[in-house]
């Protein structure tokens, strides 16, 4: 029996999640099962989908029920093995949950090489926020050289390997990201072409204007991670067949910001005149292409070529406030919480 | 020298046009020049489209200018013939605006053969409106045999051979359209599998509820014809991977019923969540697929299998009127003016 630490969810939030929403409680492990490990977390992903988790559905994947286990992928060392193949001291990936402690099954449990690269990537640029980055560029956006590529969160998890990735392919990338130093970032290290501060155009107006400015052209190619006054000033700088692949609304989330949206009927005429394609995907639909996206992404970053950040948080007692941080858009790069060493 | 009698734009309309800003006024037509012909205009299509062009620009097409003859497609006889390979007596369609008469060059005049079918067909069931109800549903929704297809202005010059090919193809076919009379229609000759009275659900909760009904299992592909609170009622029913071809809002032309709309962020979400794809589509960039449009489409005519409707208005004197009562939904089938004999 092992005691774990877990973070449940006790009410359904409205906005975001308070502390009275997540709790830390401490619930005995039992052994492991036949065909199960038990597994150290060390790691925990925070990222946004987790949010429409914690609403009743319909969805694209049940809620979390009330008093369950918050849902999350974490990486982390076995400490018992019931099952064949995986033996302690090997490092794991699976849904562990917000925990400290988790059994999995097996098949639901990754090996993770950690002669590769650290360990927590597989939780970000070399795990689901870069697939989903090489998903929607490669298949929803199927991005062109000599594109023009906007893509917003620009240093976030997904951000960061999209712009690079576009890049790399021969696109022209502009990022929107919030405050001079994220922007800086993604013009630097990054590799954006421009960034735009959100926050110093904090209208769709504003945001237009400076879209305007910067891709004079139009905008072939739209990754759409945020909503709201960002998504305002995108629509009309649409250029004729451009496409807009959603990933995400974070600015949405939480029914925050409703007020900051074109009315339907502007953004319809603009996908009708433009002949626009507007797309809606799903990282989980696309996992038959990882081993695809790691052969091309691994070299990129083992080598140094793509650049990555991550937004650390001390202990899973720390754990909602940095969800709540990274919604906000506190974070740059890949949130993280470091569970235990 | 000719007489012709010609409708012009004189104002720029706010909502609906009205007699001021559309004006009948003859003018003499010079004799035509080189490689030209003068048409005597017996038949002109009113089309919703001609809405966007008396707005000022941007749009896909430059707007009418002030003074202007109102832009349209005709069909008629050709009087005079300065052009190779167009003799008098013969009948062509081209874009003769809304006038009785017009000088085309050769090159933008399409002989008619009148013994294919009704001449003014060239305007509507095998012309323009037919060509893009094929095109959407070919080009753009891809529907397949079992899907769920729903089609707005189901008895409008578009949705009545939407409706029709979508059948012949093994869809199962759900109209929307405007009273009983029309819904008959639908599900009679037209043989719809089901029609909805938008003015019976005129909000979007009640079209919601009977498409749910209607189409319990989803809806794969929605014909987007009108906007309005029709599309409030389709986006909640959209099933997975559901696509969405948006070929036209009438319902917000004239700029009405902007009201009638969802919030943009809950139709992100929905884009999101069941991984929609909304395209918009425009007929001028389909005019290659003509030939292979009419090989299916013609030979449907000709036997009987495809029932059209023509909506028919005397004299160009009432085309204002007439084009007022289509964005009205005033009309059945295709909407034309009988310009002469």
């Amino acid at each position: 029996m092992t005691d774990a630490r877990i973070v449940t969810l006790q009410n359904r939030p409205k906005g975001h999640p308070t502390d009275d929403d997540l709790t830390l409680e401490t619930r005995s492990l039992p052994e492991p099962g036949p065909g199960e490990v038990t597994v150290r977390v060390q790691w925990l992903s925070l990222d946004p989908y987790m949010r429409g988790r914690m609403d009743p559905g319909p969805s694209y994947a049940d809620p979390v029920e009330i008093g369950d286990v918050m849902t999350g992928q974490g990486v982390g060392e076995v400490i018992a093995s019931n099952a064949d193949g995986i033996t302690v001291g090997d490092t794991v990936t699976g849904m562990t949950g917000w925990a400290s402690h988790a059994n999995l099954k097996a098949g639901d449990a990754t090996k993770v090489d950690p002669d590769r690269a650290p360990t927590q990537t597989c939780l970000g640029v070399l795990g689901m926020p870069g697939l989903t980055a090489w998903a929607g560029l490669t298949r929803i956006l199927k991005v062109q050289a000599g594109e023009t590529v906007v893509i917003s969160a620009a240093t976030g998890a997904v951000g960061t390997v999209a712009g690079q990735i576009a890049k790399s392919r021969g696109a022209r990338v502009i990022g929107v990201a919030g405050g001079p130093e994220k922007c800086a970032l993604a013009t630097g290290e990054m590799g954006y072409d421009a960034c735009i501060d959100h926050h110093a155009h904090d209208t769709g107006d504003a945001m237009a204007e400076a879209l305007k400015d910067t891709a004079p052209d139009g905008i072939d190619c739209y990754f759409e991670n945020v909503g709201g006054h960002t998504l305002s000033g995108v629509v009309p700088n649409m250029g004729m067949r451009g496409r807009i692949a959603i990933c995400g609304m974070v600015a949405w989330y939480s029914d925050r910001n409703s007020d900051q949206a074109l009315p339907l009927p502007a953004v319809w005429r603009r996908i009708l005149v433009q002949r626009l394609v507007v797309e809606g995907f799903l990282v989980f639909d696309h996992w038959d292409a990882m081993g695809e996206f790691q052969d091309e992404v691994a070299p990129m970053v083992r080598d140094g070529r793509l650049h990555y950040r991550e937004h650390v948080t001390e202990g899973l007692e720390n754990a909602r406030a940095a969800f709540v941080e990274m919604l906000e858009g506190g974070n740059t790069g890949k949130t993280l919480v470091k569970v235990a060493d």
